[in-house]
């Protein structure tokens, strides 16, 4: 069975998933790179080309961000993990922020009210313009995903209007205890969430938490 | 050296210390007592016959929750968690929510624009009712706490009040994995707030995970 799954999806203690001022240079806003410092170290970020020299980490951070990977047939992200473009694309040279060879390596779903014909990267990954909402766009990506997992990829708004939508069967975010005062939420409308998952929190020596929500099936659900 | 400490504070996953809708039979709003449960099973709480039957646990809520009591020579809480009375006094006979011999068995500082005569209880509480900002109250619980330490009882809004003007040394905070969705938020206004603190994570298995913020000395500041 596919499912559909959230990776490394990190947030302040006062659950922002992106700080205020989000632009070209600085797509986590006045967080910085503060959300995602835990992840940089890990083998998996190191592996993407994303961060650092070296092997990078193998404990507890490594074990929870290299679940990213296997098993995922396909992504769908919004149109600003793409790219900082608003409105009609004017640039169709420019091919997002993912470089040649983006890390993804399957089809990714780009979630925008302007739709472009296939753009087709180095080493697997093709992004797909889609306008839909998040029903329509998850048939869409399932279809292009040859039986395998959906990941939604972010960001903030994205996976939560998929969580308002009751389509997320995996959800794994990582606390980081910063407290960043403005931004974006991801809580915000999910009230009682977790009647519809089971939680576990497990804490890493690096300070964050990464907490996993599994939807609860119906033989478990209260 | 006199500490300024708080302990047992409940928040859920999206930050808030206390539901919407907050009433006398219903301190917390529509949270009910999902934000404490974690800690009526202990032992600590079954002794202060604040919750059922049973010796209670001893695990690592119980060790959390015992913290609260030990070194401790006052309390400051706002007066919500005294009564539901607002604006002038209209009946002083009405001697609060807590019994006749109130679990705390200190002088307690009770925050309001209305003072009264001191009350006291029996088994060593006594209140005292104090129109003053933070930095004066707790001026004046130091002059009651015989050189032991300050607790910050809540609520939500006295906890906060206390963290913006930088007044408290250790803050247990405990997060309950619940979306409330509404009520009062903790965090708000609290911007940087890690960079005073040292923050570790414990979790239970209860499922809520213990946060634990301790001062940062002068010389391991940053």
């Amino acid at each position: 069975m596919s499912l559909v799954r959230v990776h490394n999806f990190s947030i302040s203690l006062d659950g922002f998933g992106a700080g205020e001022g989000q632009q070209l240079d600085a797509p986590f806003g006045h967080a910085g790179m503060r959300l995602m410092e835990w992840a940089l170290g890990t083998r998996t970020f190191r592996e993407m080309g994303l961060s650092g020299e070296g092997p990078g980490s193998s404990g507890v951070d490594e074990a929870f961000a290299r679940a990213w990977g296997p098993g995922i047939g396909v992504e769908i992200m919004g149109r600003n993990k793409f790219g900082p473009q608003r409105g009609p694309w004017e640039d169709e040279e420019w091919k997002g922020w993912w470089g040649d060879t983006p890390v993804f390596r399957t089809p990714v779903v780009v979630l925008t009210h302007h739709p472009r014909p296939i753009v087709e990267m180095d080493g697997g990954t093709t992004f797909h313009f889609v306008d839909a909402d998040p029903v329509e766009a998850l048939a869409q990506a399932r279809a292009l995903a040859g039986g395998l997992d959906v990941r939604i990829g972010g960001g903030v708004d994205t996976v939560r209007q998929f969580l308002e939508a009751d389509l997320i069967d995996h959800l794994h975010i990582v606390l980081v205890p910063i407290v960043l005062g403005r931004g974006e939420r991801l809580w915000d409308g999910l009230e009682a969430l977790e009647e519809r998952f089971d939680i576990e929190a497990t804490p890493s020596p690096s300070g964050v938490v990464h907490l996993t929500l599994a939807r609860r099936t119906a033989s478990r659900a209260p």
